[in-house]
């Protein structure tokens, strides 16, 4: 019998970190074949080239997309997606695969999951069902829409993609496999590397053995004007608390040229001090640092999943993760200085949290893989109700 | 006070008939301005060219936009949506509209919504939260969920779209604008213009002042492959019934070349006498011919709207209005030529129906003007539940 | 040693027969693999799906890309090549080609061209340097102007490319792998088919056995209007001239609906008894069927290129082929019934040219893939004066 | 009489500057009416948002169109140019135009005379004829075939562009236009701005007072890989000159991330004391800086243009500038520090040079305005041998 091929198409960075394991999984499954697709910004060094971590993981690249429009505004973003839709419908129709992945709601992941479902290929829509604001909201449901087997993260998502009028047999909660990394890495019992001396970065040698804190803050984009001024309250909260910290430049999306440009004007004007910013990480390496940190600041969906896992506390910044499931690990503030200043304190004082398994329990990957091998695979549907 | 910037692209010769009212209520209300884009099969001759008769009917065009691929299979599809994405986002960024209107669900509509929706301009979907097969059920749901107003036809319609998760303020039935074109014409008693002495077409002159049947069968995209059996059936049934007819043929789509290539050799091979074929009419004289005719044979959802009003008998031939709300004039067949036949022979016993308001009151083009200009237009919305 | 990957795009019907020995020899060259790229019309039923021929005759397809936009107008065959440029270098960039051959001087195949001289592959133009009329000298000249090495068809052109600032150790004239074919079935002393049974086609059944004719003529872009009573004048002369004639639709074009369109008119009213038309025709039998008529008419260039070679008269028609380099087989007349009817009358007493090896020996396509095999292989240049 | 229609493209920084007095003419001219079009990296912050400067000098725009693919290598370089011929054909159809400028030589201008050839409006070309290195000179001459009538700078080039095969009555010697923006500056004795403080712009706060130079260099194309170490060479050498010294980041092209990336590393490493560095300067003023300076180095066209009317010793490094015909004021040298130190001292010493008329004379706006508004505008030609 021939394999099943199941095409995924990586379009960023992040979303490499949420599928790894399943990649895996496919990958070492008698009678699944991978077939990997990378696009977008995944290609790009100024977002970190996730291309480079991927195949220095041992995956082989069935085709490469570059489809990402420079701007970084509403109106790139929107060609960027028909560029890909073009682009990733001709990937398919070479490929032929039995199934296409497409995962979670980045913008240009509406692209995938059309050149799929127009050609009929059973598209599979991976971390559907949750709620946030912003633009990711209508592209999660619209993939959910045009998807055929939904594979959730939580109970709770679950739940919303069947009252979306999905077959509720063709909606499963098998977790979300960036957990099966953090489960990986339970044994460990400090952070194994240096992180300015592997990855540079810039800004000052910051002492970290007595601990550190992690920001991570993108711009979100139904609020694309306001993304400097919002970056720029974390900035002098991080800054006025002292405490060691490694920030994250954000990754590709309208407004993050105003998160950058914040950030830089910030380094430039103010040399702050106990801050060193790197452009990107391994995504284990991510993980480690995360794990061993005081707290996660920013609005990084890690803090929401992976974080739950791992029991950091972390504080989540402004309303990109609005309304997603969370952990007690997770305490909300909104764009102002002196209140993400007064949580710092509050939260360094509070120390770890319970260890959750509300978005998996480390083994999504051999669960998808399993599930894709066996499953029924169909390409229409009707609402069911 | 600006006037309310009101965008409406037309893709396709049918989304104009489902349109035109609301388009004069548009163009004539003092509070708007109308933006009207056409593209897509609208400017093939093909396909009846739509733009000849709109420009006709006295509207002005702000662009127009050459986007369908040829091949006419679920790969051109696909790449026709994607082209038609960066165009009209284009068009969209230089237009500055205040909203955009998408029509229904053809599969490139989608083009338009997200076009809008990525671009932060509020996206209003006209005809949303309806039941069908084919792929016109994933592309409606997902317009659904990009949108942000919903005007829909019936109240079936408008419950359905609630459960989706939409704000039940902005989810208003507004009934269908084709049917206000039905109106219009209530008072004619009988076919005012010779079909074939206006339109020519192809075929016998067929004598049709007894009485005649039209003919109207679209290819359904997911069983691409089928479209031509399933369009001989019907042939072979109609010619076998001797009723005079009068035949169009299909629109654009994955599968058309099937159905065309069907009657092109059926025409070939059997030379019917009783049949007389059109490639595209005036969607005022196609309401004309059907309001006057024993009945409406295919899979046209004039058949569900328009012929629902006007209480025309209708054959419904396979799943394409598969699940569409419809009327007592809507009698339900397979793709058999036996089956087919014998319900035109009960059908045309049966007489005319009871008109029916399911689909509108004959008034909705004024009601979507008049909310267009009073809503408070918003682009960004979260799930209800 | 690695073999030197050679990309062949083939985008037409007419552009795989002037390179399908070339095809065979880089295939079955020992330094060459071949990479073949289908593209643009070739995958299209309406205009005779090369593909299926290609793969018939034993090649392997690497890539596929349907970039055809409907409306075969002025606007359409500008966004068609944008599409094809944008796929094309999508197509290139996964293969990685070590030279790209672009053919002739379709509208399409300067897509080729701009994919790869902007990544730095070597360019190499075939039939490069002749002269024509309408938009495909701009085409020509333009692919000159970005190609690194230059495999021409006749001595006249080898100068004219020279002329154009070319290095010339890189213009080569290797003769047109057309004439290859045309050398294959010289032995052959009679048809040896029948058109109608192995081809269909439509219209009356003919007498062919005591001589045919055979017509192709396709719509001169820059005087798109014009195409249909062109066509017209064509018809006319030939239905009265009498002669069986076997007649070819046109290939995909702005204004071949106007060609197209002018045919299926002719036919419906004239209904012309001597004329049995075809869409297509595998190239060889298109040769044994011109090889064994008493005349080509028309304006396509086999009657140039093969015609010669095989010393078939030719009443070329119209600027198409103005200025293209001939020999003594061609007689020119303009697009005028009167004057058409004329020429075929005195063509017809003339008999058989003798054979010509302006456009080469036959030996064209191993010399091609020698060059390619031995080259120097650049993908920069300067002009030579 | 309606006004002719004049669009004009313009897809970059540089490219308005060698165009802003003839737009200037086009705009005020009896006979015609400007239409602008502003695409590709104009558009961009990242590039110095020409279409910021455009707006402020009063035109009105027609259309803004996003094309350029980030990645900055030869793929996307490729993308851009199919994405702008889409997005162009679309505009011109919208437009109607009765002729289109093409400016020079960038690579995505060939996107601008597709799109104009093909939809059989006449393409001004303006700037051809000229000789460089990389794959501008496969663009430019590129753009002479497409194009129908040719504005040309200088004698030399008007004899290349007739040499290729056109029509000498439509190639005509204007003059560079950005000569006459160099003429209109002449009666300034002194620089009228201080440049750190009205561009900001990032490094030490030089004292200019005393003679300063001016450095822009861009990568060059075909040598991708290598623009980061190219530029190395001329940092180092700037800085051991010890002369105070403004430098301009390079604009959009494959590689320019190389050199941008050699700029930063050297800033962050050698922190340079002599060197403030500018991200873009309107082009007036740029024009002040170089006419006061004591020389430009770099690879800048404005060195060969520009600077040879006013006198301006020039460094020109590399061969992006090869072959172009050039003044006595221009040295040449390689990608080596000491080689551009030497000969930086020896130029110090030599002073200014005499004005030159060699790309102009100060007048041509007027004239391609004039020549626009009577020349009889066609879209066909044919070659001239």
């Amino acid at each position: 019998m021939p394999k099943r091929k199941i095409c995924v198409v990586i379009t960023a960075r992040p979303s490499y970190s949420r599928i790894k394991t399943a990649l895996k999984a496919i990958k070492n499954h008698p009678e699944l074949e991978l077939q990997l697709v990378i696009a977008g910004s995944a290609l790009l060094d100024r977002y970190g080239n996730a291309a480079d971590f991927i195949i220095n993981d041992g995956f082989e690249v069935a085709a490469k997309v570059y489809m990402v429009l420079e701007g970084e505004n509403p109106t790139t973003m929107a060609k960027t997606t028909g560029l890909g839709l073009m682009e990733l419908t001709n990937v398919f129709y070479n490929l032929q695969p039995d199934a296409v992945i497409s995962i979670a709601d980045r913008f240009e992941t509406i692209a995938t999951s059309i050149a799929a479902a127009y050609q009929n290929i059973p598209l599979v829509h991976i971390q559907g069902g949750e709620v946030t604001g912003s633009i990711d909201e209508k592209v999660r449901h619209a993939n959910t829409k045009l998807a055929d087997l939904h594979l959730v993260s939580n109970e709770d998502a679950r739940e919303r993609v069947i009252k979306l009028g999905e077959d509720p047999e063709m909606v499963i909660n098998t977790g979300c496999p960036s957990i099966d990394l953090a489960r990986e890495m339970e044994k460990e019992t400090s952070l194994n590397f240096n992180p300015m001396e592997k990855y540079g970065g810039v800004g000052n040698e910051i002492s970290w053995n007595d601990g550190y804190i992690v920001v991570m803050q993108h711009p979100v984009t139904t609020e694309y004007s306001k993304s400097r001024e919002q970056i720029m309250e974390t900035l002098y909260a991080v800054r006025d608390s002292g405490l060691p910290a490694f920030w994250f430049w954000p990754n590709v999306d309208a407004g993050s040229d105003g998160t950058s440009n914040g950030i830089r004007t910030f380094r430039e004007k103010e040399k702050p001090e106990n801050i060193h910013f790197f452009k990107n990480m391994d995504g284990l390496d991510f993980l480690r640092l995360m794990k061993n940190s005081k707290m996660l600041i920013g609005n990084s969906s890690a803090g929401i999943r992976e974080c739950s896992y791992l029991g950091v506390p972390v504080l989540n910044i402004g309303n990109r993760q609005q309304r997603r499931l969370r952990g007690e690990n997770v305490t909300d503030v909104g764009y102002n200085r002196f209140e993400i200043l007064n949580a710092i304190k509050e939260l360094e004082g509070n120390g770890r949290f319970n260890k959750s398994n509300l978005y998996g329990d480390g083994e999504s990957g051999k669960r998808i893989a399993e599930i894709l091998a066996k499953v029924e695979l169909r390409s229409s549907k009707t609402i069911s109700y």
